[in-house]
Parts: structure tokens; C-alpha cells; sequence
């Protein structure tokens, strides 16, 4: 079991033959978790906004995104979770524009994974479960923030390991060390990114998202397996 | 103040204008302190071994480096602090290759870095206290195991951030997270290596180097400044 912290580190494991987890838990995966556990018949990820735009065209969906803390120009939605309650998204389908963890998404396809699954806490025992039923060599994959190490992410990460490493070897410091920072973290993860000053902590609440924080970091409260298919993610 | 985990996530900062330490724990820059502090006159890092062997043709020097644990086939010495006593390098030059630190080094000054300085725990203060007193913006740039991420250059830097932190502005997850793994370790950061299972720590361990480890996770046992010029590592 290897535990990427960013993008840039992707190429250092060996994807084909693994499970693959992309994690980007503000805001991205724990929305795609949401939306497909309130009935979403599927989500598709975009890298661009011209994309979201132009498939919507084609497809009768949902398009969605946010660049910069607010709804993009020509989209109809954001990012946040509370955006796809089950009255609104159920039966739909759901095209979203995300940079980090759409980039990750492909970026596992391309180097051949076995399976790709996404994670976060919203859906943390469903991803955890599914790994240890699978017993396949994992990467867990966080998008982090234009390639910087991002707290949130390596926190999900540490959390899956917490909960699964007894049935895998692990000969990796980044999951160990992800490991030890959950350890510290885990009796308010909340609290945690704010004491310890995370940017991404900083960045949502300028925008006044403490709420979609506090959802993101919560253990399975959306807690469902989305597989990505290369095409689309949806419910296994 | 920014910290880069791994040489993959070095160009993600910006090294001109800033002060960059190359860190490199097991056991380039504990080496590269220890001959210094020991009355080396110069250190100079060359990344092949075959370099070191051409370049200890013209310079009177100490030719030394390990591959794979053991001291690489044409060299005299390896990679051992415990090699360089001063009765045996007082006076003397030392080229040293090492595959991880020296490339750090090499990509630093491509960066532009406006000053590189090499640390670890054996000169752990002395690199604190020139930080403080040179207030430049500060790059901590792990060199890392193969471009994975390692335990124990981490922790140094989470070391150094709790010494300097209050004279410097931190917006970096990877900086607040290292810092989190010092607290964590620093009531016996050999131990903590041991525990967490660090890779290098078994890597070492399995060569018959403990002796290597505890010595270089030791603070400020040969506390000097390493200074890098382009060519070679001098006190300041």
C-alpha cells in the first residue's frame, strides 16, 4: 500500500495491478459521494468549464463548477455537497468541472490502474471495506492543491490506512506519515485543520464554506463506492 | 516559509530570492556537517561515482561514497559520519557522492536560490538561528528516497520549523504537517522511526547502521553552517 500526497508523485508507483483511491476531500470527491448516494445516476468529471458546457449540450445533465470559490461563468451549480440534496439531484446526471481531482482521475486511467475508486470522508468506510474485500495492491491518491501537499487530503488518507493496514504490507513513510498525522488529528479533524492553520481551511472559509468543511471531514455520512469507469463514475 | 517534501515538488516554489536548505538526513548532510565540524576544508558534492574518482585525480582530496550500503567500487571511503574524525579529515577535502543530496544541491542552484545551506539534526541549531537571523524567505527541500517521500527529512524540517516559526509567515500545509510529525517524535525521534517503520530506518538497519541512525537524528553534535558556493560546501 503506497500513499501519493500529490500529483507529482503519481508516476513514482506502479499503478497497473492496483486499486487506485483519488482523493480530494474539499471539495471534490466528497460531492461526487454525495451526489451519486442521493440517487445520481451518474457523475461525469470535466477538466474545463468549456467541457462541462459543451457536453451538457449533448447529454440532458446537470452541469457544474466552481473556479475560484464561485459558480463558473456559463454553469448552472457548484461544488458544494449541499447543492445535490436527494429532491434535486435523484434520477440526474451530474457533469462536474474540477481541477485537481478530475486531473487525478485521468491521470490514473492513463497510467493503467486496475480499478479507480474516489474517497473521502463522506464515504471513508465504504472506500475502506471495498479495499480490504478487493486484497489488491492500493495507491492512495490525493489531489492536493496545484500539486502542493495539502493537509486534508493526507488526513483521508492516514484515516484508510488507520482502517485497513492490517491486512496490507506497507513499506511507504508518506502512509505512515499520514498515519500518524490522522492519529493527532482524529478526535476533531475539524479542529485540527483549523488549529493547524491548513490553507485550504483558509481559503473555504474566506468564502464562507465552514459548513461544507465540516461535511467534507464527516466519516460516512455519504457513504457509498464510486468507480470510475473512464468515462463516468458511478455507484458499484 | 515553504517545504518541499520530495525533489518532484522542489520547482513548485519559488527558490530566487530565498534561502534554500537542502536537507538530507541518512546521511549525506549529517556527513557533510560532521567533516566540517571536524576541520574538513571544503566538501565537494559530485553525483556520480566515476566524477568522484576524475575529480580526486586533480584535487589532493578524500575520494568517498556508498552505493547500495556498501563503499562504491574505485572510492576510498563511504558515506559514514563515523569515517570522518578529526584526526582523519582535519585539512583536508572531502568529494562525496551521494545520489539523493547532491542532486537537491545541483537543482538548487539551477533554481536560482538566492543562498543553499545544507541541514540535518547534527547541525540542527545552527541552522535555525542563521534562518532567524538572515529573515529571507525559507524553502526546506527534503531530498527524499528516489523522489518518495521519507520520514526522516521531514522530521527535520518539522524540526526546524518549531524553532523558527514565530519569526516566519507559514501559508504550507506540508510546513504545518512536518512541524505535527516533530511534536510527535521529538521526545525520541529514533524511537518514533523505529515505530513508525520508517523504510530508511530498516534500509539502514539492515546494513548493520544503527549506529549511523541514532548519530544522525542527534542535535547540534557537529553545529555548523554548511555554506554552498556552486563547487563546493564551506563554513560560513
Amino acid at each position: 500500500m503506497y500513499t501519493s500526497l500529490s500529483p507529482s508523485l503519481l508516476n513514482l508507483y506502479d499503478a497497473s495491478g492496483s486499486v487506485v483511491v483519488i482523493i480530494d476531500v474539499l471539495r471534490a470527491t466528497s460531492t461526487i459521494a454525495t451526489a451519486l448516494y442521493n440517487g445520481a445516476n451518474a457523475v461525469i468529471p470535466v477538466e474545463t468549464v468549456q467541457q462541462c458546457i459543451d457536453m451538457g449540450k449533448r447529454v440532458n445533465a446537470i452541469i457544474a463548477g466552481e473556479r475560484d470559490g464561485k459558480i463558473a461563468e456559463g454553469l448552472q451549480y457548484g461544488n458544494s455537497p449541499f447543492e445535490y440534496s436527494k429532491n434535486f439531484i435523484h434520477g440526474k446526471t451530474l457533469i462536474l468541472t474540477t481541477t485537481n481531482g478530475t486531473r487525478m482521475l485521468h491521470m490514473a486511467l492513463q497510467m493503467g490502474a486496475k480499478q479507480i475508486i474516489t474517497g473521502s470522508f463522506p464515504n471513508l468506510s465504504a472506500v475502506s471495506d471495498y479495499l480490504i474485500a478487493q486484497n489488491q495492491p492500493v495507491i492512495l491518491a490525493c489531489s492536493a492543491w496545484k500539486n502542493r501537499v495539502n493537509l486534508e487530503d493526507t488526513l483521508f488518507a492516514g484515516a484508510v490506512i488507520h482502517k485497513i493496514k492490517k491486512y496490507f504490507t506497507i513499506h511507504c513513510d508518506a502512509s505512515n506519515m499520514a498515519e500518524s498525522l490522522y492519529l493527532q488529528a482524529k478526535k476533531d479533524v475539524y479542529m485540527f485543520m483549523k488549529k493547524r492553520n491548513a490553507t485550504h481551511y483558509h481559503r473555504l472559509t474566506s468564502y464562507g464554506l465552514q459548513k461544507d468543511i465540516s461535511y467534507c471531514l464527516t466519516p460516512d455520512i455519504a457513504n457509498v463506492l464510486p468507480i470510475y469507469t473512464g468515462e463516468k463514475l458511478t455507484l458499484m
